[in-house]
């Protein structure tokens, strides 16, 4: 957890209690999803006020390192999931190589047509059929990730009656013998609003992280367009070149 | 624009003042950097309260689609600076390649060393010489990232004396004949405290992307470690594969 800054050994109150609650995590005396001191009891160990108690927990949690879970307080957040986007791996394989247990619920399967947004997106013409999927995806139990698939109907004949709860590339190399061989994947840092924060179980507005990825077959057929919407604390991109 | 979510007409008012006040913006009926109407305007133009307007304004600035600037009210975000980062570009290339103009201020230069968490970033030994950079990058005028760059003074000699208010790679290539091959990226959201937010001039707690790179030249050697905070609304990370 390295964003702290090394340099500054002073500022406001809440930092400092900040600083001391991040020490204790990183020296892991705190450990994954174990729950944090109480704001009363962090406030007395520091020596402050709830209030300022309160900033610090509010700073931590903006930083991913802690998670409010339900009235039932303040948790330490489990390490990040790495996804390296160059790399050709599924979610599921993906979370089982970093030892963690993943799981994919599906939400909702039904028709749609192409909009002037996904024309722009997919290079498909406005108004051709699509299946629109709505998957919610968890690592360990805690749910990471909702999404909204679209998948290119005419390519994918008969896709609507599949069981999604699964790899969906499997599904697709399985059936169709297709392999997703040219990925476009964009990614950048947003606030979750509804349905999706409802779906993930936080309040509209919690920062999140928005990903999508635009996949096509062997000959530069659409097959499928992916809106990922990932709770901000979930994922670490990593890259190595050269 | 797309992280709306497109299948949901429903929902809370202030996402209704969202989303009228983003389609304004998709439809080029509100330009990059121009200033919104104001709270009263907004409120009394969607027949709702200043309360409902604000929270719509503040989903807004989450999702990056606005920014707000010193008491001068609320803007609309300019596009994101789109960033590969398998590919080999300097920050100041990459802002000119996409018709914007780069500038850079050195904020400080100062000797230092290898702490733990730099030694376990690196390979370095804790206590090695370090030159340390802080440095603040605009795109158009508008500061976009502060970084923290750790270079290795033994493999740069005399590198403290130089001016870098310019492309670090560029003099790392001229004067040391180096070539950074080997790059480790890795990237998350997180949310900006000082001295960084002073730097950009935001208040402590605003979101921000955090994104540090390891480099090393031909032979495998450390050269440079790089910490940067960047705005949340500036970046667009984008991969292609295949």
């Amino acid at each position: 957890m390295p964003e702290r800054d090394h340099s500054a050994a002073i500022g406001p109150i809440y930092l400092r209690v900040r600083d001391h609650i991040a020490d204790q995590i990183e020296q892991g005396l705190l450990q994954p999803n174990s729950r944090l001191p109480s704001e009363r009891v962090l406030a007395e160990s520091n020596n402050t006020t709830r209030v300022t108690a309160r900033l610090a927990l509010a700073q931590l949690e903006a930083e991913g390192r802690i998670y409010r879970s339900n009235r039932r307080g303040w948790f330490v957040s489990p390490p990040r999931l790495v996804y390296n986007p160059t790399e050709d791996y599924s979610f599921s394989e993906n979370v089982m190589a970093q030892g963690r247990t993943p799981a994919t619920e599906t939400l909702e399967v039904t028709p749609t047509e192409v909009t002037a947004w996904l024309a722009s997106k997919t290079g498909l013409a406005e108004g051709d059929s699509l299946v629109r999927l709505r998957r919610r995806r968890q690592v360990d139990g805690r749910p990471v990730l909702v999404e909204n698939i679209y998948l290119n109907a005419r390519r994918l004949p008969g896709i609507e009656r599949f069981d999604f709860n699964r790899s969906l590339w499997k599904l697709l190399r399985e059936h169709y013998g297709l392999e997703l061989v040219r990925k476009q994947i964009e990614m950048f840092p947003t606030a979750l609003i509804d349905p999706q924060a409802e779906a993930l179980g936080v309040t509209a507005g919690t920062a999140g992280l928005y990903v999508t990825r635009c996949s096509r077959d062997q000959d530069g057929c659409f097959v499928e367009f992916d809106e990922e919407f990932w709770l901000h604390d979930t994922l670490s991109i990593q890259v190595e070149v050269g």
